[in-house]
């Protein structure tokens, strides 16, 4: 059996060489590339990721899976080849479900609808987009069909980023967190709301380039292993667990855009740095969900990179990066600051709080959507009033409202939105899992000692890579089921706190 | 045909995207890449150079060159698809010559060998890798006795990399300018030497990049289609006709160094760059050879960049940018300091002059060594005596003498050396071309435009990429076959009046 098992590593290895250097050629598209790289540079891309996906769905890496699983009964669930069969094994199901020409469609049919929505959207104009998007939710019932046995439409493509979990459960789990997050978000709003001028005193690129990379180093992201460049759309990516690399963007004009976006993109990073040397090159070797992934960048921008034990370690250092704009700031007006909250019209500009308002809405409706309960027709009368009852705003046109993202509009309906708020929900009950087991973590923050945090993470989470799903995940590293009680529990207890609730 | 002609241009779109992913690596390697990502990234390129040539040997594209040729014979000799079916058919029959066992042999013994030199080279210890290199001669003829039909070994090398030349010719060519230079170099040497010290007065790096960015840019290189980037060695790379990139290394205590090395690059790169964008994707789509390749590394960086004209352009914009370094420096103290011709030990650090007694000592060494002329054990002393009889000098140990290059340390002894002579050569005949048909060169270059030059290379040599050989090229562009005149011509004629004889 050994034979085999080096052989399907041998070919997983070869599927990851081709999909790490086609992640490199993306990479170099959006840092480096020059303008005129653009045509052969698509056709580059597309000709690796065909090849990546012909190399893993060869019908040689079924019967490897077969008789390696029939064979081999007695390695334990967690050990690294029960673990590399089986995910490999469902990777492979997924992967070979759907037909090429089917993906072919869908591809197609992306390209003409992306094209459709970037007009659509600066027209503010739906009715121009509808026909086209109700062929993209056909095509999405129609990819769902590829996968039986599932309860709802959305669920196969909730398996893509976040396996294990469901429509249900997620439903669920977003209905309690609807129900006190509304009203959470109210009180907040009564409240006068928190200046955040002190962050838009215009603040030098590159000083703020290099506050924030060393605010990462002290983190533990590993430069030797990663390095960081500007793009337009902020990103993390990777090409193998040592070389791990992440963007940011930079705002003159507001200070934690560049700031808390690199810690946040470092989350990510610090995750896949983390993973077993020895799982390189295999399915294994990567975050396990777009859920637990999220939690991580959270858990590092929000429970600790906005919270006032790390600001009372780095804001002395921030002040002297910037004296002109900050030596007559108080640590507190700038907590408050980095802290405010206010109900607004776009998600990706949202605050810690109503963020998740915004990622629920698109979850409840794109699963009605697939679930026949609501029309195309009928998405942006129902947007603007989910809009108006969670954060008391109504778009005052599609552009701001039911057109602002690019997810429904490149191909699929579904999927797409859930990791965002279920990451919130896990960055909590991680944070407070490592905090129960090591008490000292919110003290040795405040003097800017991140090891414990950053091992307790390593330890439970990171290093597994793909090993366990995140239900199994959250289990293990936390001892109870996924819960919202440690992040309200958190935000309760921070914006309590911030606005005299 | 029409379609059997689309099918063989879809394959080799696939190799050349994959090729080109490979060139992306590389360079990614060599800039940006952190240390930690080396392991993953020799896997990555090893993948991607092994799949480039499996997909490029497969029997189908034999079976596809066939019948397109033996269906073709209408197609005229310089047209698109009968240059691109004797090009392609050229190089599967080398890539599909030797086998791949022989070929890891080679690669296996290359590595060991190369480990070897860098100890051997640091210690000057040629006893130390002696047998090494006795194994790789072994292995070199083994290599040529893949080419059946040459006259001397050492041809299928030449074949290699100067398409069309063999031993014969260029031997022919060498000792003809050897003839000359020799005492060329021996009446410089009677002459007071010219003084550098202008060049070494340290010139912060930034202006030097930005300055020499500002050079190229006159001179036609496209950043719309390419971009320059830092590395120890420098290079020019390409991932299609319109991404050409390339590095350079900047002294600031050696102004020339980065300067003229980034014309040198862009020579490169501005040949690519102006291949016929209809040859994109396909094996036409590159230089010719090594030779016509450093012609134009070398008609940038020499013919043009170390002119007299050349400065009068840009020396006044060079001593804004350095005021403290240079306005009290004469134009012709400049340009004496920029054409300094002194013998030295060392290839990569010899001047236009010297360079090419570098060049053909190697030649004339490695063909005595394939064609069992010399033996290993003879080859320091050889080389010393050569040394001594060309340069006058004598090298204190092997490091700075026949250890030097690693060009017979990796792999394989042939075909390195000659392209940088042959360019040399080339690069005057052409130029001398350029001028006959446009008289006004020299004035245009006087204030600062290029266009006519380029033009004329553009449509002589860079548009046609690969379709004629080196030979062809020259024949055409020229009106004659390759000769040493103009090169003579114009290293006498310069430095004659440079150094009064």
């Amino acid at each position: 059996m050994q034979d085999k098992l080096i052989e399907l590593k041998r070919r997983l290895s070869e599927v990851d060489d081709l999909s790490s250097a086609a992640a490199l050629l993306a990479w170099d598209q959006q840092t480096h590339m020059p303008p005129g790289g653009a045509e052969a540079r698509g056709r580059q891309m597309a000709t690796l990721q065909r090849l990546a996906h012909e190399k893993f769905t060869d019908e040689k890496i079924g019967y490897l899976l077969e008789e390696l699983q029939r064979a081999g009964a007695g390695w334990a669930y967690d050990s690294d080849e029960a673990s590399l069969l089986r995910v490999t094994q469902r990777q492979y199901t997924q992967a070979t479900q759907v037909p090429a020409s089917f993906v072919s469609e869908i591809v197609n049919h992306g390209s003409i609808a992306f094209n459709a929505w970037t007009t659509a959207r600066a027209a503010s104009d739906f009715a121009a987009i509808r026909p086209l998007l109700e062929k993209t939710l056909e095509l999405s019932l129609r990819y769902a069909d590829y996968f039986p046995g599932h309860a709802e439409p959305i669920d196969p493509f909730i398996d893509n980023s976040d396996y294990g979990m469901n429509a249900a459960t997620v439903g669920l789990l977003f209905e309690q967190l609807r129900e006190e997050l509304v009203p959470l978000v109210r009180a907040i709003g009564e409240q006068p709301l928190a200046n955040d001028e002190v962050l838009r005193r215009g603040y030098p690129e590159a000083a703020q380039i290099a506050f924030g990379e060393e605010v990462i180093r002290q983190l533990g992201y590993d430069f030797n292993r990663g390095r960081q460049d500007k793009t337009f759309h902020p990103f993390a990516t990777k090409f193998s667990v040592n070389d791990v690399r992440i963007t940011t963007r930079l705002d003159e004009k507001y200070l934690s855009e560049g700031l808390l976006g690199s810690v946040h993109e470092a989350g990510h990073a610090m995750y896949e740095q983390g993973v077993d040397q020895a799982l390189e090159a295999t399915p294994l070797a990567s975050g396990t969900s777009a859920g637990v992934h999220e939690s991580q960048s959270r858990l590092w921008e929000n429970l600790v990179g906005r919270s006032r034990n790390f600001w009372i370690h780095f804001f002395p250092a921030l002040q002297a990066t910037f004296p002109d704009q900050l030596s007559d700031v108080s640590l507190e007006t700038f907590y408050r600051a980095i802290n405010r909250v206010e109900p607004s019209l776009i998600r990706v500009e949202a605050d810690e709080v109503t963020y998740n308002l915004h990622v629920m809405l698109r979850f409840d409706l794109e699963r009605a959507l697939l679930n026949g309960e609501l029309a195309v027709a009928d998405l942006p009368a129902a947007w603007n009033a989910r809009m108006e009852s969670d954060l008391g705003l109504t778009p005052p046109d599609d552009r701001d409202g039911v057109l602002q993202d690019v997810h429904w509009f490149d191909g699929l309906i579904g999927g797409g939105f859930q990791g965002y708020t279920l990451g919130n929900v896990m960055s909590a009950q991680f944070f407070a899992a490592a905090q129960s087991a090591h008490p000292e973590i919110p003290d040795q923050i405040r003097v800017g000692s991140f090891d414990t945090l950053r091992g307790w993470l390593t330890e439970n989470i990171y290093r597994h890579g793909t090993k366990f799903t995140a239900s199994e995940l959250v289990e293990r590293a936390t001892g109870g089921p996924l819960t919202i009680e440690p992040y309200m529990a958190y935000l309760t207890g921070k914006y309590g706190e911030l606005y005299g609730l």
